[in-house]
């Protein structure tokens, strides 16, 4: 039987502020990324998430990030490795606790918004965010895009490398993302969101934007929860999923 | 033998500022109070930190403090409890796996500058100190001043709890502190500092401000690394306490 | 004829958060309190507020506060009173440049949240606020609580001294708020918040908690804008004082 | 009579941090670039530094930089240009605040660290930190690198530009920067850089590490101030440009 795991960034507001709704999309996720206090996560919302996400059996990743709490993470910064490397186990650290107090763990870490982008292409900061994840665990599984240096370098590196695709998301027809910004970069339409998972998660296969099906290998479904609909949308595609045979769960 | 533990702040950097010659102090105490990145301790330095007190069996110590890099943590805040027993926890966290990475561990917690005066007769920021600790580690130790209200409510929880003098501090006949900026409060001659130091550890007493000879009972001494001559000053009194028969020694 | 101010607090977002509905409140009230980078207040939304605010005729107004994003300024602090005043004024400074660039300036000063509270009845930390005001501008307006500390000294020092109200909030007879926590601290019934506005407009009198008429002197009353139905009741209550004869403009 | 500017970074502190001896390095330049709290900088230092150069008539600059504290705005970030106009204005409001309180006022705006690097190609960001000055005062010099993007976008917005050059740095035939890491980028030996210094206020001359003599048209020289022995190297330069017939004087 298929199966695929659903992700989504949680925990992300910062003091007084919120953007997701975290106890919603922790009923519908089996990975919850949540963030560590460096683009959001203050330590008393990392601790609910975590007690929230154990309670709910959903797996916790940290979602790890540049130092940006103004720019949410979103600004590519060029931070040296040595400095990026401990960034990166810092967060994880601080996750951690949270995670074991909820009798749970870290199971994994996905890079947030800019450094997510920039791991893609970028070696010297995939290596980087690679010897991070090293430093906190030895085993960690790292969740990014097929093709980025980020997996190739975490594979090398002996940590389990685990993909992920965008239902909502235009591919090329070389199975990389269309740029946001560009036209039809952003799947708005909610049923072809909800089918294209399905078809992501069966067959490994999604429409290009040029019309060609084009493969797309996905262990893990991004799915969004910060903008009105989001959550509905997300409890669609896990409903859909398992209505059509797909065994919706954590890869971890 | 009597033996007595030496500890002292270490790695209270931020990014491209210094204040501690960390690794002349290591070579000096059996306890390093590692700054977590809330009133100094930039993630870079707490991993080389950690890796220098590793190397030399340095006992780790996670020095949690209030979020104030702009204050180095030396401004009150009245932080609600469960905020402050979720920001103690993070930085454990965070340098527990540094601790880890260099082959050590967190050993114990001491908070800094105004969180450590504060929890001396505050008793709900103590309980929430407390309750940090006990989010990451059910059995870490906690240093403090006698008769806080910290350690009082540290050994309630079940948690080891540290006493710690200061041999460069004058004392009332009650064995508190005499406030900063009091005249005396702070013992500048050198030479009265090695004596204070070798009596603390040996007899447990002290001569307080009137000259009255106190018991003040600690397990450790803090010495400081932040003032000109300050390493100089601690490699005397470790060196005289040896001399003394006094054997200088973690309390881990 | 009777005139009243409203003031509200806008421009709270940081970064990717937002928080109020900054434009909305700015066609109801004539005083724009604005955030100023310290408990929120990115320079782009100060830039963007400023720009609404002189567009639609709302006079501007530093809200200052303690160096807290993570308690967005709800966490009193000890602050020395040379560092606050500092604080205060490049808070202030901050602001006046989009307030100019937008052909408005800065016309008064109000303190946020803790420090608000704070200098109600600390009278270090009230001359601290009233010396940073006088780094910025020896002329600017400070609006506090009547019998604020805060106000005494800013009129000693020859600033004029702005006294507002709540019309939300529980007075006890001596005229001053209920603190928040106890029973029927906040007033929530819309209906009797507009009565009370109008009351405090026309009379200068409002319905303590005992039931006893007091009064409350007030050249401005504050409205909220950070809870959903915040904004109509805001125009509710501007309305029904228009209706009632009061002319709402602002202090300055 | 020959003239040159001698400028240098001051007041690179934060909080209990300190970097530069601000006041002997102020008894040396013509300009001081105070840093106004995004990569260094507190207010109360940047209300100290304010009036110690106005007590000295030196002229003050904002230096402005990413926000960066963690990483003392030495790495380039992709911060958006409305956002990054902003944040440039913004520290220039904070700053003029104190200028003003000591009696002067903010002269110019040099770019720090990364962002000075970034803007002598990067047009965009070229183009946002001129917009950032026009925000905050339609006439202020920018201070740059000769050829720089910045110094070129700032002339065509009708800003004074300023050019700068280091005695202590080796050029290109092309007369730009040795990249810091290339052998031979900086130039260790004070009388070298002494006479550099000279060369480059009388001649506009100086010796390129090819060993040719190229132009570099300099309205100001940097010093700096950060390392040991650096401000009597400045203090060197001083004394020697005096004796050689020049004048040492802000250009504002």
């Amino acid at each position: 039987m298929t199966s695929i795991d659903l992700n989504a960034d949680l925990g992300e507001g910062f003091g007084r502020w919120r953007l997701t709704d975290d106890e919603r999309l922790l009923s519908v996720v089996t990975s919850a990324n949540v963030a560590c206090g460096f683009h959001a996560g203050d330590p008393a919302t990392m601790r609910r998430v975590c007690e929230l996400a154990a309670e709910r059996g959903v797996v916790i990743g940290a979602q790890v990030s540049y130092r940006d709490l103004a720019g949410f993470g979103r600004r590519a910064m060029d931070v040296p490795p040595a400095e990026l490397a401990a960034e990166v186990a810092y967060q994880i650290g601080a996750l951690e606790i949270f995670a074991r107090a909820a009798g749970s763990r870290v199971a994994y870490v996905k890079p947030h918004g800019a450094l997510y982008n920039r791991v893609v292409h970028d070696a010297e900061q995939a290596a980087a965010v690679v010897e991070g994840v090293l430093i906190a665990d030895g085993g960690l599984p790292v969740l990014g895009l097929p093709g980025s240096r980020l997996l190739e370098l975490a594979a090398q590196a002996g940590l389990p490398a685990v993909t992920e695709a965008f239902a909502d998301r235009a591919y090329t027809d070389a199975g990389t993302l269309v740029p946001r910004g560009q036209d039809g970069a952003v799947v708005t339409d909610p049923e072809a969101v909800v089918e294209r998972s399905v078809s992501l998660a069966r067959s490994g296969q999604v429409t290009a934007r040029s019309g060609a099906r084009i493969g797309v290998r996905a262990r893990s479904l991004c799915v969004h929860g910060d903008t009105p609909g989001a959550v509905e949308l997300a409890r669609r595609v896990r409903d859909r999923l398992e209505a059509s045979g797909v065994r919706v769960e954590s890869f971890a």
